[in-house]
């Protein structure tokens, strides 16, 4: 997040532009199933099925969608292993570790403090009632 | 994120759980405008047109439901000015201030890595090309 001119000197990723590919990957990482998906994997390797269910209400189709997009980012690697029947583990690189553990810091604050948030929801509705 | 035996113990919340408040809220601070929402205001208070200018791409319609969720979940508050004409600015409350460091901390990394995460991608499609 920086400025326009601190932008063209620095970095030239912006998540606020429009076109930026920042803004992509942001939205696989912060996405739906991408974060829970890169939350489960920073507790373990998991398995396709494994996941499936750490994941809770994710379908088949937009889990392997979101593993797809997940490792075409370079954050989670698929690792198949010769085995019969063939075996295919999901794991996170060391990329994928470091901004999981960024989303988790965000992930943790919010469920600590769910109950304030609770509290707005239920004085917000009030106000409206 | 606890395995089930600390949630029972220790906090209600849990965003792998299908049902908890927090996934929603999770989705309110990470989705597409909300997550650019919240960082634009983490730089200023801003009036909806500024904020509109500020999030490129975001319609009317969406950065207004974006505003409502985010001011019901406790963390954007809506200051009316008695002026003539009216004058409405957004601005973080403590705890949007919060959440939105967090969310700060992943986006900046992110925007720090995209060189990896292009070199990814280009590796990921020449593999299947």
């Amino acid at each position: 997040m920086r400025t326009i001119d601190e932008h063209h000197e620095q970095l030239p990723f912006d998540v606020f532009a429009r076109s930026c590919p920042s803004r992509e990957t942001l939205g696989h990482v912060t996405g739906r199933w991408g974060g829970l998906t890169l939350c489960a994997l920073r507790e373990d390797t998991l398995r396709f099925n494994e996941l499936r269910r750490r994941v809770e209400g994710v379908s088949e189709k937009m889990l392997s969608q979101t593993l797809h997009a997940l490792e075409r980012d370079g954050l989670v690697a698929r690792d198949a292993r010769p085995t019969n029947p063939p075996r295919v583990d999901y794991r996170l690189t060391p990329l994928g570790q470091e901004v999981t553990d960024r989303l988790l810091a965000l992930v943790n604050l919010l469920e600590e403090r769910m109950p304030d948030v609770l509290a707005a929801q239920h004085s917000y509705d009030a106000r409206r009632a």
